[in-house]
């Protein structure tokens, strides 16, 4: 704002939260002044919880999952089947499986995907941590949860022969028609994919 | 992530992120995931930010700008031309004159402008203020600086004739072509304001 020392704090406080993903310099000066003008129902209360998610928030030591648990709720929660492990690239997959709530297992988060354009290799991600709790559930199977692009398959191809070589069964989740999809906005690896997939009507 | 207790924190930092401007549930997910991943150079100077912007900002008690200084910085200003002030609608229409530097005198800010379908007259703005500031500075300049719309320039008129019955000059910023835009893109009633406002080139 340009005024000698007037404004500083609220000048830093505009360039973090212009660093947030999806938030620029222009959008950061609203969100700054609508928290100012909410002083008591949104500024503090924010503060507090960045606060409170700054002491404890952990990353969990098994599967990689954020949480204010270590190990993390999932991984403690003992309802859950822990021979049955679904690998996902980034926390933010885990979340969006929880939310659709399919899935009563546990995670493995590997933080990131292989890519040989970004140099980013098998000892980059979490693939250690990963083969070790597989070969503790011989019976058990590993769901492969990459995204659809060429670098998630091409992880999860990946994947499948490290675990086929210690005897872990994997699986893949099925490619298709989104639900509530209309084909003529589907691209021609989508409804290729749903055409071999398809299955005997019940 | 439904698990019990488990990650209610990061729920509730999700949910109160997603009530900024520009951020719903799913960009306010990805934010924090982002600050997560970033605690110490992003998570803690943000929390401690946002802490000392809820201690400290003050809302001037003159102009009704935004500071940590109580009069704000502009108001406290010595360098600033007293018997100038720019009527604005909002703290974030100071900002952008500010960060324009074209004005060195005061401000004042309105909290909105007059509105018959939203309800809001004369008593629910700062306009009791501007008039005592206005009545102090008989050979002074009040500009308003109003959005150009309708309710804006609705506004600017009422605060005009309300400042000539104080005998207080008033002006408004001129209409025209911006600065870089090309005709072939501008609406009629710019064009029209562009073209009657015409001046001898020099």
């Amino acid at each position: 704002m340009g005024d000698g020392r007037s404004g500083k704090e609220i000048d830093h406080l505009i360039q973090l939260l212009a660093k947030l993903p999806g938030l620029g310099p222009r959008s950061a000066r609203r969100a700054v002044l609508h928290l100012i003008k909410r002083r008591e129902v949104l500024l503090t209360p924010l503060s507090k919880a960045l606060d409170a998610a700054a002491q404890n928030v952990r990353i969990c030591s098994i599967c990689g999952n954020v949480d204010t648990l270590e190990p993390c709720g999932i991984c403690q929660n003992e309802a859950r089947n822990g021979a049955l492990i679904c690998v996902v690239e980034e926390v933010g997959d885990l979340w969006a499986l929880e939310r659709a709530a399919v899935f009563r297992g546990k995670y493995h988060v590997l933080g990131g995907i292989l890519s040989a354009l970004d140099g980013i290799g098998p000892d980059d991600l979490n693939i250690a941590g990963l083969m070790e709790r597989a070969a503790r559930i011989p019976n058990g199977e590993v769901v492969l949860a990459m995204n659809a692009t060429v670098d998630g398959q091409a992880t999860a191809h990946y994947l499948a022969d490290r675990l086929n070589e210690i005897g872990v069964n994997s699986s893949r989740l099925a490619h298709g028609v989104p639900v509530g999809g209309e084909l003529d906005y589907l691209d021609d690896g989508t409804l290729a994919a749903a055409f071999n997939a398809r299955r005997p009507t019940e």
